[in-house]
């Protein structure tokens, strides 16, 4: 009952025409990036992830996980496999990766399309290969390349795929906290003792070989966040040259039972001595994982997109089909017993929330991975600088308002079906529950927001911020005189000058009170995130009308309206808000708080 | 791991000080009701709640209802029937019936604290009698002497259950489509033939017997809404003298799937040619109808703040536990390798925006469950009126900002426990999945929006909400010398204008045109509902500096800092929505929504 079909127009309008990627992929000479090309790839991503992976997302999610305790393996659900050789057949696990290792090397934006459709089709699937790409990114650029060819290219191959493990039972978001062990023993090897939780596709029957990338303190290891250093741990041991050997002691103990995602194996993950070896320096392992975590930050952000994009297709194609009651403004089909859902003026709001932050999502998370590709290309540092700073800026918000949203956007969807979303057949509920972790695995909203508002604006001096809002201050000012663009250039300036306001504002309370940070942080990651989609909405409408397609631009300019109108002002309270600073949070002692 | 315990302290501050249920009581002549009367009932309530129902809510939800396809019977999880029985032993079923019929005949506000206790530890398990509330209504205000006489009792006495049978395939929210059929047949009686679905405890083991409340058409019937009428159709057949006979065929065909509240089944009905009763006048069904619907649009409003109080007891508890990251503003447990999460400002945020929304609703659902009580005691036809006013505006408010408060809470809580909150074990995953259901049945959340807007405000010329602002004057110009409140007083007064005047401006837009009502509806509907917790957190802050308590008096003030602090701004992003109308939801067509 739950369909996808992927937005592949859409996409290219986005990345070509809104993002203008291909302006940046020529100075990037990445030639094999040409339009044609991509929409290419982007047909074929669709043919698969619509025939292949969305008819197996349900079944998936009613037959779960099975683990066979006795050996500690797990089951996927029936047809995930198979889904997964087809996969790896296309050559999509190579998709983005660098050609020395059997990569196509195709651009991350290329990648992030891809992506959003996988996960649109079948998130929990594909959560098995996200984290083979968080790994490939952390062997680039921390790895030895001895390790590089002994991990890297199986991982390229499709053939082993990738962990994190970081959580462990007392600590998740605070990693100072870990005591997971390694010790070194023969041969420049380590011995991996302790327990990892919440580890995502820790053991599965999809390859022949899992790379465990572990976080864990050397004996003589300072304590805190200062003393981890990160080591690949594979599910069976890897000699130097690339050999498979036998079974390492790192096992799955047991499987999480969860709200969603039930096809994705969460497992409790037993180092017991496992055979492993150091990435990059010791005790700087959290610099590694740091690598890694900002690529499945941006991976996840994109899970929250697929699944706006996938409660919005279906949701409105329940709105256009189902009839209950009649319009306010008279009957529309006099002909039926009813109108449609779709001629209600609620149904419209709840379905253009979701279409709008779907839309403006993807172009918001498409300019985060374009400089991801600048990074990995731009011969200029200047280049890789500013594309550093505005990554570093975007990653926490496309990372939690992408899958805020989505938790926003499946309950939409959820309530145009009336009582029917609350049916597992309808396939809504589903959505839903898998929404629902992605506000807080690779770090929860909070932290994001923490990560945006500390780390990577008052830390840095608003480097990232500067950045975005000279993007946003070079094109109102380009199109001072565009009549089209005026309704939505006017009030993105007065929204950009009150974002660098509010900005400043935090930072002299945070000054006084360091509380004022924590307590304004997470309207700040939304009042951020509304404001840039407003940017990218009257870019959209800029590009539409650029296209001299009359119906496109007018759909366009439509939905911007919608935008500026009924969602931005969202941003009127997030300000408000945080104006008021953290004394009313921090007022009430703690006994207070006890139920 | 999921606790409950009954805060009988709070609910009965909320129900003597805050709202004054006591004066009310005295003016009405319940002399039963007393404050030391009303908090035994409450302590025993607790203790039942606890200790019977709360231990069984996650193993409910994992054991799940069972349907016998080829009796059409449905046996409910272990523990549940067991728990009814001491339900009726302790005499909850007649609480608030009336004393002719063997009830107690306390105040619907009692029942009200009883019946959020009961959502509190068990949602599910409180769906089976919840029905059994709203068909006392039905047939105390609609039914013959003898239906009260044949069906109400056993009901009362616990053992028959009711139901409500609205909801078919192609219908839901637009009831005038329904088809099913009633055909006289011999002695007054019908024969009723149809399916219904959506039937919240349409079967179960708990009685020797269930009263279905069943939306029918006679065979001369006018089309939509006009022509439905109520029929009394039970499980068992049962005669005139009440004496039960055979088996009617009214038989459950199979039970939902559902995201949540596996515990309470959800059936589909099919009637065939089932024996039952005309209740009230021909084709005037829908009135009676409306009857149980609002006593049972209340009761899920409840079913949201039992929600948010369970939610908000665990994540504090939690909170004040789980060692993680220091407080931004310097170790607060040197001692301890982190600090608790309760230090972190973000954390505070969540917590007290459950803790606000939960002890604001319980305000709130009280003053409407006071007007029942006045509708039904006063003598004076003049306060009957005053509450019939304030009750109708008051039902959508408490049924759809109360359950959407529920998921927004149950949301919080989940976050507040980071991954676990993910997992069933820890139990927060369940608290949400059931909310979800809240926003959806009884009406969801738009057409509660539309209730309120169109039938409730515009249609009656805003006569409930004159009444409400009349109470909201009355305290602010009653304390426009008290320095203690005048940080609250202010703001409400103010917000109380705008409320009014935003009225006025909807009104005449939807003169201009019906569809502006449709776009207001859903943010009038969060607009009021939090204007109308502020007057009610004002009035909490006055309730408690009049206790002389320092301590309560101090917490409630930081309390309603918080709401007026970082919750009331939400009206700002509702108002600005509700002012640009319908145009920018109406501008595009149908077929740009075809994905």
């Amino acid at each position: 009952m739950n369909k996808y079909q992927a937005p592949v127009k859409e996409m290219s309008f986005a990345l070509f025409d809104v993002v203008q990627a291909d302006k940046v992929f020529a100075e990037l000479g990445a030639d094999s990036a040409s339009r044609d090309i991509i929409e290419a790839v982007l047909e074929e991503s669709a043919k698969f992830t619509q025939s292949v992976l969305a008819p197996i997302y349900q079944s998936g999610d009613s037959e779960g996980c099975r683990l066979d305790v006795a050996s500690g393996s797990v089951s996927t659900p029936t047809g995930f496999k198979e889904a997964y050789q087809q996969f790896v057949e296309g050559g999509w696990t190579g998709l983005t990766a660098p050609e020395a290792y059997g990569g196509q090397h195709l651009p991350e934006t290329v990648g992030a399309l891809v992506k959003e459709m996988i996960d649109s089709a079948n998130l929990p699937w594909g959560n098995y290969p996200l984290l083979s790409h968080g790994a490939t990114e952390a062997l680039k650029q921390h790895g030895e390349e001895w390790q590089r060819a002994a991990f890297l290219a199986p991982i390229v191959e499709g053939r082993w795929t990738g962990t994190m493990c970081l959580t462990e039972p007392h600590c998740g978001s605070d990693l100072g906290l870990l005591k997971t062990k390694a010790e070194p023993v023969a041969d420049g090897k380590y011995a991996i003792s302790g327990t990892k939780i919440f580890i995502t596709g820790g053991d599965h029957d999809l390859t022949e070989n899992i790379v465990h990338l572990v976080l864990a303190r050397l004996p003589d290891a300072p304590a805190g966040t200062k003393g981890i250093s990160l080591f690949i741990v594979p599910k069976f041991k890897v000699a130097r040259d690339g050999s498979m050997g036998e079974r390492n002691p790192a096992v799955c103990g047991s499987i999480e039972h969860k709200m969603g995602i039930h096809a994705s194996a969460t497992c409790v993950m037993n180092f017991d001595g496992a055979e492993g070896y150091l990435i990059g320096t010791a005790n700087k392992g959290l610099n590694a994982m740091f690598t890694m975590m900002n690529t499945a930050r941006l991976a996840v952000g994109l899970q929250g997109l697929g699944l706006i994009e996938r409660a919005y297709q279906n949701a409105s194609a329940y709105a256009l089909d189902r009839l209950q009651s009649r319009s306010l403004s008279g009957p529309k089909r006099p002909d039926k017993p009813a109108d449609p859902l779709i001629v209600h003026p609620d149904i419209r709001r709840m379905l253009l929330t979701c279409r709008t932050l779907a839309e403006g999502s993807r172009y918001l998370a498409l300019q985060a991975s374009l400089q991801v590709d600048i990074l990995e290309r731009s011969e200029s540092a200047e280049a890789r600088q500013a594309a550093d700073e505005l990554l570093g800026f975007l990653t926490p918000i496309v990372k939690a308002c992408l899958t805020e949203w989505s938790v926003e956007c499946t309950y939409h969807a959820q309530q145009v079906f009336g009582g029917h979303g609350y049916i597992a057949e309808w396939g809504m509920e589903q959505l839903a529950r898998d929404a629902r972790i992605t506000t807080m695995y690779e770090g929860t909203t909070g932290i994001q927001a923490l990560d945006l508002l500390g780390r990577k604006t008052i830390q840095l001096q608003g480097a990232g911020l500067k950045r975005f809002l000279g993007l946003v201050v070079e094109f109102c000012s380009g199109h001072t005189k565009n009549v089209q663009l005026a309704e939505f250039v006017a009030p993105l300036a007065q929204m950009a000058q009150e974002w660098q306001q509010l900005t400043m504002e935090i930072g002299k309370a945070t000054m006084e009170n360091p509380d004022n940070l924590g307590a304004a942080a997470v309207d700040y990651l939304f009042f951020s995130g509304y404001v840039a989609l407003a940017y990218w909405w009257a870019r959209a409408v800029e590009a539409a009308d650029r296209s001299g397609n009359a119906e496109l631009a007018a759909r366009k300019r439509a939905l911007a309206r919608f935008y500026f109108q009924k969602i931005l002002p969202r941003t009127f309270s997030h300000a408000a808000a945080i104006k008021t600073g953290a004394a009313s949070l921090m007022e009430l002692d703690e006994a207070a708080f006890v139920a």
